[in-house]
């Protein structure tokens, strides 16, 4: 069996930014050595998610956002804004519902993804962020 | 250590049906022969979702689909279909928001799930499609 | 290879009462002696979900229920409700969108959570339940 842990960092704008970690994801599952197994990431931080997307740039650019002011309005009242005098409240919700962790299979020593899904970050804090995230992968090799 | 890998194919029609797993998925885990441990569930494709939902029929035929328009309406403005002149724009967001993969904990030969809990794939695309579920277990025999 | 299974119980007041979970999160990897690996986590039931949110009392107490609403509102009309009699449609609809489960990476002994990211229980049921959080690790000893 063999176990990695691996950190992956990006500097994102917020305001859901969206990123796509697909190569930085498949190249870690790639450099395991796992054939077949699992691989369990999370993002740092409770203002951001993990999820799949097809990546482009009207979805990444434009419609999640549009969907996710639905959801927690920007412009919403938050009691956590006025508890702590931010402004996140909406970044918050959306990052929790979002949810913030993708448990992802390996086969054929990659993660089977579709043509158009891509692993991405959606970064819906308010402003530019550090973020970290975490990788691990457990398997057998070929 | 056993580490499996099993894919599980199923058509749907589309526009929000919603699929039963469950039996696919806890047989493939009773076939494993792994006692505990856990199991990691991806759907190939972005316009598609895994979550656990009561599969009774009213959930399941109308009351998901109609949250699911609140959040992403069929009929909204979505740079996606402008871009690409399809339909599809709402599928998109509500696969990404409600997510594509599960993380499923192995205990006593099975997915210790509710009664009333099933595993299901929710298709939001807009015609039909034919779908793959991968599925990879690790964990120790009994 | 270490593989440990753990079920955490709680009891909650339902109506989208939330519930911190990351210490007995914490406390069972520290206690299972994995340093590098993974937990995957379920929550029992179709009217409860898991995410990681920050544990303050305006997002707790009032915003994530806030946000909620607008996706399935709890005075909307469900079939689930005509047929079964029953008056936690949106439960069931909250629950599946959040998500049941967490795929968690275990690097240095410990879940690398966000300071201010919490591991949560959110139960939408309509009344107060006994709820049954199954935790299984696999992984790596230091």
């Amino acid at each position: 069996m063999i176990v990695k842990h691996l950190a992956i960092r990006r500097t994102t704008e917020g305001n859901d930014q969206i990123l796509d970690l697909t190569a930085a994801v498949q190249g870690a599952v790639a450099d395991s050595g796992v054939a077949t197994g699992q691989a369990s990431l999370l993002v740092q931080g409770s203002t951001a998610a993990l999820t799949t997307l097809e990546y482009e740039p009207g979805l990444v650019g434009n419609d999640v956002a549009r969907a996710l002011e639905r959801l927690a309005p920007r412009d919403g009242r938050y009691l956590h804004e006025e508890t702590w005098h931010d402004d996140n409240g909406h970044s918050h919700i959306r990052a929790s519902v979002i949810g913030p962790s993708l448990a992802l299979p390996i086969a054929g020593g990659r993660v089977p993804l579709g043509t158009w899904q891509q692993i991405v970050l959606v970064d819906s804090d308010t402003r530019p962020r550090d973020r970290t995230i975490h990788l691990t992968i457990v398997g057998a090799a070929g």
